[in-house]
């Protein structure tokens, strides 16, 4: 495994390549979803990239930026084992520029749900996408189901600039216990991650509700809110897969995402019906 | 000659094709500095592509949109007879979106001279062009350096978001008279036009003064100023190439520029020293 941390060299290294590139850019901290993605890439492509990039213009003043989880070394080995060939450890000064050129979120659909609790955390995943997916122009990027509104915003993104990509959505992957990883998981105690579980048992209940054939969205997200009870609720929306209202649930066509705080921890997931 | 309106027509062909690709964007209403920019692609590049588009994310609301000078029948014979290969002509509802993602001019050389005017013209030159860009997917891109703002602009584009394209300056066309060709000359009476030569006059007084030593930046201001008389002036500046306010001249990597008002027409026009 090629381990590169120049944009400019990572790009050239690329250019002289041949075959098909799959592209999975991470935050690193990498878990079993991380792998997933990875696998998928080298499934189907023929040079598989991983990047790892704790993005600062993604976060807030005042989130989690210092503390965000970091196993330079760990992930590395992860890396290797399953089989990537490029591995791009970029710094934030060869990303970032002075008075910057910048790419910001839609007006609506960049601020509702996530984009109301964290107002510019997705012009700066944008941002720094734009600029990923320039250097390492892959022939397909793949992101997890996991973060919809950021796939969704990303989609939204190569369309609107035509971008010579294609996004891949992989599906969320879950602990035994049902929690969909995430790299925040590692924040949650022992009582906190018990807690955490109304999160995916809330999504199942929505799930078994829509297959016994209850579609009206104000009745499901009740039944959702009485599980998720106490937890103090971030969101619990369901939307078209273009993120429009839906008044009663379109099987093929819907998205129920729900965001809670457990603890200090900010935690999402979803279900795609 | 080609002519293609649509964008995923447009990027499918010139997939298709071998060969450097040399780009000229513009907004039509074609004269000899667009003619300039099409021979320096014809020399450099084996296919030639030029678009028109009247791009109205760039204009103010109460400027000129609606009256911006259409000429796409005489466009498109000037192009054939200057060996353009494709001539792509979108229309606004393909390139534009609802609720979408945003290119945004950076918040001080954006808003500066031209942008201090007419705030937010950039983020839509730069939304504009970034799409375009990716369309079309240049070996080369030629700008005119009579709008050096934009051209600055774009290069800071390019260079933030690793863009795959060489952008080429090409130096400003002027009449017989010295005024810089621009589109909106068509808008000038006899005696505007009279008027408008004040604008020239000042950069080659600006010029001769630096060829005999006059390095100081409020000096040939001065001078200038007096040349301009009394034409509304929105701004006479004197910056480095990287757009940085300058004490002295510095050969080699000074821009002068200016902007006035003749009649209720902008004209604008700089000198690189």
């Amino acid at each position: 495994m090629k381990i590169i941390s120049s944009a400019l060299e990572l790009k050239q290294y690329l250019r002289e390549q041949n075959g098909t590139i799959g592209y999975v850019p991470t935050m690193g901290a990498l878990h079993e979803g991380h792998i997933t993605l990875i696998k998928e890439a080298r499934k189907s492509d023929e040079i598989v990239v991983v990047s790892i990039f704790v993005n600062p213009t993604q976060f807030l003043e005042g989130e989690d930026l210092d503390k965000y989880p970091r196993r330079d070394e760990a992930d590395k080995k992860i890396c290797e084992l399953a089989g990537v060939d490029v591995l791009f450890m970029p710094h934030a000064k060869e990303l970032y520029f002075d008075d910057e050129v910048k790419v910001c979120a839609p007006n609506v659909r960049g601020y509702v749900l996530e984009g109301a609790t964290r107002p510019g955390h997705f012009s700066g995943v944008l941002r720094v996408v734009m600029k990923l997916l320039n250097i390492v122009n892959p022939t397909n990027a793949y992101f997890g189901k996991k973060d919809a509104q950021q796939l969704h915003l990303i989609e939204l993104m190569v369309k609107h600039y035509f971008l010579n990509v294609n996004i891949v959505p992989v599906d969320t992957v879950r602990d035994s216990d049902g929690l969909a990883l995430s790299s925040r998981n590692v924040y949650l105690s022992k009582e906190q991650r018990e807690e955490a579980l109304k999160i995916p048992k809330s999504l199942y209940k929505a799930s078994s509700l829509v297959s016994q054939g209850v579609l009206d969205v104000e009745e499901i997200k009740e039944e959702m809110l009485q599980i998720l009870k106490p937890l103090e609720i971030g969101y619990v929306a369901i939307l078209s897969r273009e993120f429009n209202v839906l008044q009663r649930v379109e099987i093929g066509n819907t998205v129920i995402l729900v965001e809670a705080l457990v603890g200090k921890t900010r935690l999402l997931d979803n279900v795609w019906l």
